[in-house]
């Protein structure tokens, strides 16, 4: 995962994010936690969901598609589910909001489920999830995205976003299983990594305006016509996140929003599940995880040298050694970051406080 | 869906399926909800889940894996959970109580879950996440599967089965949204479609020993090394639906299984959400379904004369189809069933009382 360029320390990764955020008007609290969540994503090597999403945020902050000052509501309420309106603000405060009070309902009733609407892009998915496993919980997490970018089977033009769902469950004595994908095929960060390496993509991964397979990465993340997880039937996938996160709140199916209606409109859908109530034990349920992750990593592997991972090996893996060793910032990022620093007025400090790489 | 051979309609289809599990020894109660839920699949042109499941029930039962007289009990029940102990019968008839179980719950805390243990083969998923969505409700089901078939990414052996997942949610004016699908790339069920046509499999469903392609369906049956959907880290989905299903209600994971341990022990697992409760009103969620499931048949489809369509619509369209001219028995099913029937000492029914195809 390392990269060359300079290596920068967590901390101060997050408080330059903090420091953009701020300064474009968000209050400190919300610039902080949601700093914290997109620096978590790059730790985790997740980096197409981590400090990169700024200039996507600035942008939608100038376009008036996004609200600095959201005054997020629980509009619903009711035992073990709750809606919160999150007044176009980024998604990441009412997110996690949503996992913490999912999280406390499920202790309650065994499970829980808070949806949010009119909110935006949420980061990771993964990251609320992962959190509920972190309490000893089982934690799902879904999101509609702003932009359409997966074609139905048989169509031609983009109909759902890139609908990522995630699931984390504790497990004893090790870290959480951690899932976290997109319903597409492949996610928009890989065909941004084979963008970069100048690489065609492989067939199956996006369309051409005709509905035939297109390898160039770059025409496919112009065009974004992305072909649903396992094709056939299985885009029924990406609608299922849709009809969580957006159907589910009253959030807008991007294709049906209306022109005028202001912030994205996107929706997020969070459920939180306590083995306590079910199986009468948050223990038992933790040590059979860790035997059934245990067995997976066993299975005999094609290649002796490449053991088996479960989802959330390769992200732990990544995350130890960039709390160790810091975040590699590359020199197209740090160009970026750099320009928006200017933008808002704002000394670029990471360049700083950054070790060699 | 049609074909030659003589039809039959579903009354007489269901009443033989109970004929024959009343035979084996299931209470006449039993036998009718199992055989109900075995002619809907039929009904739906799943045909992998429907009748033809009885040749490997009479194995299960005489090799001592099912049980024909279980003892269903709620072993744990708190607020808007519970965990029913199947006592080793097949699946569906602890699934629809389950259904209806967290069916009633959603409604008065707005989600709810029942895991099952100690179960069996459950038939179709789709059809318990079906029975909420017609209720207007949201509807979820998994399963664990008695025989492991998924490889994990990068394996040589499979851990996991091809663990099915249903989502299902109502629509204002037309049939629920109805998601039915396996975590592995291709179900057993495309595979025996392939192995009675002849044909080879596309490569990416089924890996040999040394974990290549492999096109050979009947091969691909016999060994059963299939690949996850999506392949990738996306073998995790097949995981989520192995934790929701055995590890949350304490089912064997089959490669974990003792070998002594008796009946099968599969999981399953079952949610159910109240629209009303989360987003105010469930006249609200289900016309902003049929909207968004208009939305997505309306995509500009590839070839005109295909039609774009929503999971739910090729089963829908042959239900009525089946509905009206009976189900057709291919001469293979017929022979299978004549032989179970002549094992139990009962007249078989069917070939008496079909209609001509």
């Amino acid at each position: 995962m390392t990269q060359t360029g300079s290596n920068v320390p967590a901390a101060i990764w997050r408080r330059q994010a903090a420091d953009i955020l701020s300064a474009w008007g968000l209050s400190a609290d919300h610039a902080a936690t949601t700093a914290g969540i997109l620096t978590e994503a790059d730790l985790m090597g997740i980096d197409s969901h981590g400090i990169a999403m700024l200039a996507l945020y600035e942008r939608q902050l100038q376009e008036g598609g996004a609200n600095p000052r959201p005054d997020i509501r629980i509009v619903h309420d009711h035992a073990a589910v709750a809606l919160i309106d999150a007044d176009g603000g980024f998604g990441q405060v009412p997110s996690a909001m949503a996992a913490e009070m999912a999280g406390d309902r499920a202790e309650k009733f065994g499970i829980a489920a808070v949806a949010i609407r009119n909110s935006n892009h949420y980061g990771a998915a993964g990251i609320y999830a992962r959190r509920l496993a972190e309490r000893g919980l089982i934690g799902l997490s879904t999101s509609s995205v702003w932009r359409s970018a997966i074609v139905p089977t048989g169509g031609l033009e983009p109909r759902l976003g890139t609908n990522p769902i995630a699931f984390a469950a504790p497990c004893a004595g090790q870290r959480p299983f951690l899932l976290d994908m997109a319903t597409s095929t492949a996610a928009i960060g890989k065909l941004k990594l084979a963008e970069r390496a100048d690489r065609p993509i492989p067939a199956g991964w996006a369309l051409d305006r005709q509905g035939a397979p297109l390898l160039d990465p770059a025409k496919a993340l112009r065009d974004t016509l992305l072909v649903p997880l396992g094709g056939h039937k299985r885009y029924g996938l990406a609608t299922m996140v849709e009809i969580l996160s957006s159907t589910l709140s009253g959030a807008a199916m991007t294709p049906l929003r209306e022109a005028l209606a202001g912030y994205h409109d996107v929706g997020h859908f969070v459920m939180a599940i306590d083995p306590a109530l079910i199986r009468g034990s948050r223990e038992e349920f933790a040590a059979e995880m860790s035997r059934m992750v245990d067995a997976l990593r066993a299975t005999p592997a094609r290649n002796r040298s490449v053991p088996v991972m479960v989802a959330g090996d390769p992200e732990y893996r990544c995350e130890d050694e960039r709390r160790a060793l810091g975040i590699a910032l590359p020199h197209k990022l740090e160009r970026q970051l750099r320009d928006i620093c200017d933008r808002a007025g704002l000394v670029f400090r990471m360049a700083e406080e950054a070790v060699p790489g």
